[in-house]
């Protein structure tokens, strides 16, 4: 695991829609958007069902988390992040990570709106950063 | 091919970054943050250099494209919408792309600041839609 940058940590917890990217068992990519959250130096995020991307991470855990930063439209390379993570998932407290970001995501005083019901807690541990910004020194990976 | 609908193309000159995901020789997923075009019903991205995506390319044309639409911050799925296509490419005029795309994501006067010369052009034939917002009827795929 990489220890997440401070310009990192900032970008994550001002709520920037995550691409994730997977892998289908025919060897496609699979992309949805989705919330993410920090637990530590760890990504963390919600699902209130088993969906497909979970099936995929079960099969093969290697997988990317893309974000933009906020726009230049004075530079070429406009930041953005992508992380290459190892997740993994197990049963949790999904609700309340949902509701936790809901107040990110959408309003300050927004409630999750779905019934609170058990569901699953994906964890992305990062272990390669690259893209354009302060989160890496590099170029473009 | 999909005829793109007109929410999309309007979503597309809107000058979105696109996450492009890719299948590296190890099946891992390759994810870069790119400028994209409209060509009739396709979608093109000019290279300057054989990047590694393009590598993934030739050798897996299945990709997905995936940008976000304005955030709703009254909403739990914020607008996006997901491509999956069949990339192909072939050397073309990269530059003059570029040049053309500067003006969409950068500034309307803005020039590609590099030097002109030969390089790729990628073209995405859209196979599928998925996401959220007026460019696909269904809900999250």
């Amino acid at each position: 695991m990489t220890p997440l940058p401070q310009a990192l940590r900032l970008l994550i917890e001002s709520g920037p829609l995550a691409h994730l990217s997977t892998t289908n068992a025919d060897g496609s990519p699979q992309v949805t958007v989705i919330w993410i959250g920090l637990d530590g130096d760890e990504i963390v995020r919600g699902h209130l069902a088993r969906q497909r991307k979970l099936d995929n991470i079960a099969r093969d855990p290697r997988v990317v988390l893309s974000l933009a930063g906020e726009r230049d439209h004075d530079a070429v390379l406009s930041p953005y992040a992508v992380l290459r993570c190892t997740a993994t998932f197990a049963p949790g407290d999904a609700w309340g990570l949902l509701d936790r970001l809901a107040k990110v995501y959408m309003r300050p005083d927004s409630t999750f709106p779905a019934p609170q019901r058990p569901g699953f807690v994906t964890r992305y541990s990062v272990e390669r950063i690259s893209g354009v910004g302060p989160w890496v020194p590099t170029s473009r990976g």
